[in-house]
């Protein structure tokens, strides 16, 4: 199904659980909304930390159209489901933030790993917690980010064992997707990056490791969540995890080369 | 000789030209300033557009030092020549703006062509330009920039002539390279982008095209300059042409694959 026809079914409360999946080919957006008086230092936070926070669009002050990835999606209703935190605590899981909304709200969409999983499947490099039916498994390090005015945080990474000889194939695909995390962090050692048990992920879920296969690395997006959390704003809105906004952007056509 | 030797020499003023050629293997970057109050717009529209500004560094509002891209630099001083614009009117040309510094300044650093041309010659495809001893050609074009808050204006574009054999490989080299304007924009017609004659650039100088050669257009850092005059805002502060700031950044480094 094309993206807005799918985002029109969410739109009307039809489709109100993960997304993965749907709209193949399309790359999908994670979301975190900001009051404009955050905003510069959050971008810029984002610009220097690419790796976690790449960018796929930054809707104006108070609109909620994000006109670059999708002109006629509405970031309020598009999303099957959001989270507001209030001074960094949970407080509420909605379907639909229009009641939330306030003029000086910026919303940043953030590249997913699903573009990337799709590059990896495509070169015959299989994707564990997809074949598991799981959520990928997710994990702290102790990597710093760059700070920018108020946010600063460790980057969380994303995990996927692969095939010792296919772990090179593996870096290379993805170093072709900038836009959605780009290549691997770390091939190899947890412990290089301050992850202390694969079994005991984060976030997400534990996924079986095999014999031959080395575990591989990638920059997350919850990284700018959990940034955004630690300066603990008066409100902060993200997608709930896994209920991505499709966008109009393909997949392909985030690849740099 | 190393970038931050060179920067020393810049900032007691024994070195005020142009910096083309100095300190080879190190990215050199363009020059914004403006006040914060318009700092989220500006950064919005080089994140929108950034095959014409590619951001390599950004200053903490009142801080002069670049803390990625030359941590021990001051931007202030270690450009040769700078260019100050008083609502969108160039009014004086100074090789220290430390006088004009103001608490709520930041400094936008801003990828240069150098990085790739370095590329394109490792590559055996000579450029023009250097080789005749003259600045780049440079053109205005029909091809609107995506808008962001007060920021609107069109794309300005470098022209390298290549030889037609050689003109693929001039893409694949420079795509590596999205952090300095990445690959061409356009290959052959300059018609096509607005432009109507090769031999009258906007800006820098006419090169000679010989027989077998086709023009290739590359997004060009002008563009976030000019786009910054369009909004005439009471300051703005610019590198003059050619007059660089020598980061320690390796061009290398810059690639994505």
């Amino acid at each position: 199904m094309a993206p807005k026809d799918v985002r029109a079914l969410i739109r009307e409360g039809k489709i109100n659980g993960p997304t993965a999946g749907m709209s193949g080919g399309y790359a999908q957006a994670n979301l975190v909304v900001l009051k404009k008086d955050l905003a510069f230092d959050f971008l810029l936070f984002c610009q220097r930390n690419q790796k976690p926070c790449p960018v796929l669009d930054v809707t104006e002050a108070g609109s909620p159209v994000p006109s670059l990835a999708a002109p006629d999606a509405d970031i309020r209703t598009d999303f099957p489901k959001y989270r507001i935190y209030r001074h960094g605590i949970l407080t509420e899981e909605v379907s639909d933030i229009t009641p939330y909304w306030e003029d000086d709200f910026v919303g940043f969409l953030i590249g997913c790993s699903f573009s990337f999983e799709q590059a990896l499947i495509n070169n015959g490099i299989a994707v564990r917690h997809i074949d598991e039916g799981t959520n990928v498994s997710m994990y702290k390090t102790n990597i710093d980010c760059v700070p920018a005015g108020a946010f600063h945080g460790q980057m969380v990474v994303s995990m996927r064992p692969v095939p010792e000889r296919l772990a090179v194939r593996a870096a290379q695909v993805t170093s072709r997707f900038p836009a959605v995390h780009g290549g691997p962090i770390h091939i190899g050692n947890p412990g290089a990056i301050g992850i202390r048990d694969l079994g005991k992920p984060d976030f997400g879920d534990a996924v079986s490791i095999r014999d031959g296969e080395v575990p591989v690395f990638w920059a997350c997006g919850v990284t700018p969540q959990a940034v955004a959390m630690n300066v603990k704003p008066e409100m902060v809105i993200t997608h709930a995890p896994g209920h991505m906004l499709i966008t109009d952007i393909r997949d392909e056509s985030l690849a740099v080369l």
